[in-house]
């Protein structure tokens, strides 16, 4: 709202759909609260879970009208297809390995994407997406939703700007506790999926968190991994997926890293943190305080960066909501992404102009590259942890 | 959505009407992000500005249909009233020598009432108020909305339960720094009403936070206050409502505490911090890290109690959207409040109960303990800092 | 060692006596440990407690001879001050009541004197220090600590540069736990003396740490106290003296501020926070990190200023002993204290020159001042909470 | 002293010498006041530089009487041992590469010796120690004082008496930014030796800092380590060590962990923090705070733990000076270190038994391991970044 009035530009809202989101998931609840928070969207459809009671009994509550409460994705996209009235823009907020399906029904039906991470369990499946994508200029967005927080955007420009000289460091965790104890057996639906390989693909914490820290390290610095050596492990006993993911990170151009991913460390919560560390000056970026950019210039006192206080670049100003000291948090992340996605959506679709700075959403090769990294990343483990490149062409 | 399905209640949209938030304004974007967030309401009507051009032009940017973009919000009363679709609630988010009015106006039109704070700029006011909400039996709700995050419900439910045993002192602080220089003078709207005794009523930053802060500690403690000595300053030449406020606190019971409010605190952003002491322990909260509570008890070690992480009761678990360590902000708490409303609205206007978990929202009653308190420090400021009763009949 | 070798100075060790710091004492050693620090110092006599046999059984584990284990301040003064090689400096580390007649007797036998805080119990008393001080230009150093932690002197110098402009507001607090439960009655010594008005003086937690908060304040501002309103509780039933102490400050020159001490306030522990907000800027000071200075300029990001990192000021310097991110403590503060003591004895008894940085160790006329505000704290509460002025001659 | 009257032992102070800590240096001055301030020694010889004039020059400093003050370390090796007042310890802080040397010295001549870490520069000088120090029976103390503080022994016996369950994973990092450019070519002592291989040994940062944070992490869990896999760089161009090593690591018993030691990261001072993560909750202790342990149970809020304040475990009590809240820092920490030394050569040399808690001060053994990892690192590194084992008999 606060954007539509500042630009002046007063679109419709779009017409959304979603797959996935009904009763006993998490993710999908938090993706409609960030479509609905910036107001460009109006949830219209639905194919809810791929249990059909459960995808009819969840629609009320979505006020999604019965006849557009799908059992079946693969129904949704022909029929919202030939609807006047269709949806505009599709949420697939399914487990991992659903993704690939799904997003190439939906595109192929030319509904725009958004899409929720890993993009696919294969590499070449993501490939598939990108080669889809590019044939069809259909928006995909994938929710990386951390690269949308103010802080991490203002860190984007002032790496950009080379307050930090050359990047030579790159710290990256993202360690939980929720998978400390094996919480799949007790029937807990988040858990069961994510830890089983059928459906979540070749890695587990590394994929599911890992891939999110990796990300947003590569939004920040622009560098792309050029080898990693991998250590995975699954410390809780029966588990068949990787909990906890130690991977030393080497970036073309010469920067170093590490990368720590874990869903058993107790304590943790969900403590993605990212540091960056260059000839000049360092950035800390905590989800913790996500309102909060730590800047170390080598030649000056540590600067803490408050959203909102002082100079923001236009991209972080283009992020925030509220001013200074009005704590934002991931709903308002996730708003900012929907609401970059829909300016997209809305110049492809009906010719009004996006902003500039709405375009550095994470897209389709995004995806690639977290994929081609996570193969990489096993493969390492697989060979005793030896060093992979993880370079190529998407 | 999330607790609409938790509750396995489904109940209409509400139909929203609201005055102020135009073009310039602040605060009204906040409660409208706060009444999306949970999809409780449908924003139809608005008088978007007391200049009728604003009000008319703000209006498409809020999707508000021109016929009920309403130039006079006496006029949006009236007509609203009379359609048989017209709004069921308003928001009142105009500045503060307006409330009384305004609330008079829609509460004896039947239409339940949420407004921004503080309520009214004179305590006789503000009791008229109260008798009319008692007298209709409308919803009328403050928007005191730290009262809204999760973790000072937590504290509020933890004092309950006598985890402090007896309170003893209460430490309240709310500085800013946004006044620090005479920006009334720049023509910046926020900052000329504000620091203009004929709209912002007989205190500055005492009124327009302080209540913020004495308000958070009421509601977790339950005290109320007995006695008050303040002293007010504006340190800003020339400004004349107070933009520094100290006040020592005597609490109806033996409790002791501290006030300080300030707008001309460079450094201080928004910075709210509440803690409160008793026999057997400690709590504190911080607005900068809402998502925190800081427990210690006398005879144990210090407790970081994170949202969603461990034992939450349940106003706290009532009013968290998000897992532990997945950031909630400002807007969170706001919808919160709006939720709370919106039950409280359906129930009566539907007959479908509200939860019991709702039911804390800041009401008229504390509304008006809030205006007694600003006239009971102006009365003592003006005394030289003497000692003033504040205990009254609401 | 270190300062030594830096000023290319090398004077003899002073030879040091102590009055109290027996068994059972707490400050003593804290005291004798910060004159051992910077090696300026040979413990040589001591009047260990005033119960004689205590005194003679605790010499030992000073390694103090026998012989020079006295077992009353006055033959020690008269003993030592007859001696060739008699003690230069003596400690005064007992309770407050006797602080006056032993500094009196040391001072009149030509000893210079190192003294705990508050000064006298009196104003009266005070101010005859004062005139004796003056009268004997002997060297007197009021062990203040907080004042010789490096990132004080820091704020010190950054305030009097004008860093922050004009000072408004002063916010002090200094609360602590430990005598949250009544544990005078327990036996414990510590308590037992700080509770009782004979020995304590007319004031408990006020006196004991108020002071040193507003000492702190003073040191770093410069400013005088011009009237203060108190509000004085003892919480715990059946304590004489106050355990909290609520104050507003006015300040010469249009300051104004808040004092909270407290000895009741679970989970402080003993957090002293001193925080001055000018016209341009503020600075915070935390005894738990007390190597860390916080200073938010109003037209620049906040800054985390670390002891030896980046500009460190003269005074500054010379109170550091470690570099950036080697944490220093308490010991260090009292360091740098014996050290700025030794400093001005040696220059008075071996006319070798202190250096500049080494004068701003807080003095006879700063203990006055602080026995002053007690007063006048004490005489606002007793009559009900009224301001009294502070001002007076030193 | 507190400890000492603590114990009732009242023992003479030891007769010490130092190698090294002239001037220019640094550690040499804080290990000297770690020693002075538990009381336990006094400093009367000294081969204070390799330079011979500086040697002399700098004794004065240190109030060694000339005839005392040598020019080479087997001098005084060789004249303390036949005096009858002779040293009874040494201090060895000189650069890395003369340690073996120094060490074997005076072990052959029968004095304690104290040596600054990593112990040598070879595993093969580091075997001949250990077979030494067994021989002679003499005590030898390896200064990784981060062992020393008391938070660190807390965390010791925590995880001994199983408060987090089975370890899996340790998380070591300690950047440093005082090397982020090339301060080895402006003449800075500490730079030109640190980053010399010939004075250095094999590694840089590894060695210098990462050993520390290894040392301590072992220290607290008991875990040996089993492989390990580095990557190592110099960042600064031409540097001929290490200014940064990211390090994978297997325990024995299958945790796993990272090390990351930096001397190129700005903005991070001497950030040593170390987080243990075990089946049943975790601990957290940094360099910054050192007097706080986070630990949180997995079943139960999150705890800070004060120095001071709650159940101190007796390793704890045992390396603490001050009451909760008064800050210990690095000072303290090498006193306890030193404090526990002379226990040990007290009761090697006097039969004063030494408490059980003075007995966990690393030993010639630890000092052998961090030579070992150290070969290790290098081994891997060189290989391209393979897997090595690290297990070896000491």
């Amino acid at each position: 709202m606060v954007t539509a009035s500042a630009s002046g530009r007063i679109a419709p809202r779009l017409r959304l759909g979603i797959v996935g989101g009904g009763q006993g998931a998490f993710i999908g609840a938090v993706h409609l609260t960030g479509a609905r928070l910036d107001d460009r969207y109006e949830l219209v459809a639905g194919a809810l879970s791929s249990d059909p009671h459960k995808a009819k009994a969840s629609a009320p509550a979505f006020r999604i009208p019965d006849e557009r409460a799908y059992t079946s994705y693969a129904e949704m996209a022909d029929k919202e297809a030939a609807r006047p009235d269709g949806i505009e823009a599709v949420i697939v907020a399914t487990p991992n390995h659903t993704h690939y399906a799904i997003c190439k029904t939906f595109l192929e039906a030319g509904i725009d994407v958004i899409c929720d991470k890993p993009m696919t369990t294969t590499l070449a499946d993501a490939l598939d997406l990108v080669r889809l994508v590019r044939r069809t200029g259909l928006v995909f967005c994938l929710t990386h939703e951390y690269t949308a927080f103010a802080m991490v955007r203002q860190a984007r420009e002032m790496v950009r700007r080379g307050d930090l000289g050359a990047i030579r460091i790159i710290q990256i965790e993202y360690p939980q506790e929720w998978l400390t104890t094996k919480l799949e057996d007790t029937g807990f639906k988040q858990a069961t999926w994510r830890t089983d390989p059928a459906k979540s693909g070749p890695a587990g914490a590394l994929a599911d968190i890992g891939t999110h820290g990796i990300h947003t390290a590569r939004y920040i610095t622009g560098l792309e991994l050029a080898e990693v050596c991998a250590d995975l492990t699954a410390f809780v006993p029966g588990r068949k997926l990787d909990d906890n993911a130690h991977v030393l990170l080497r970036y073309q151009g010469g920067a170093r890293g590490m990368l720590w991913a874990s869903q058993c460390a107790p304590g943790t919560e969900n403590d993605l943190k990212v540091r960056i560390f260059g000839e000049k000056g360092s950035l800390t970026w905590r989800l913790r305080w996500p309102n909060e950019l730590f800047f170390s210039p080598l030649d000056g006192p540590h600067q803490l960066l408050s959203r909102g206080r002082g100079e923001m670049l236009p991209l972080a100003r283009h992020a925030s909501h509220l001013p200074a000291g009005h704590p934002e948090g991931l709903h308002d992340a996730f708003a900012v992404l929907y609401r970059d996605a829909a300016d997209a959506i809305i110049e492809r679709r009906y010719g009004i102009p996006a902003p500039e700075t709405s375009k550095t959403f994470p897209d389709v090769e995004s995806g690639a590259r977290m994929v081609g990294f996570i193969e990489a990343c096993v493969a390492s483990h697989k060979g005793g942890g030896t060093w992979v490149k993880t370079e190529f062409d998407v």
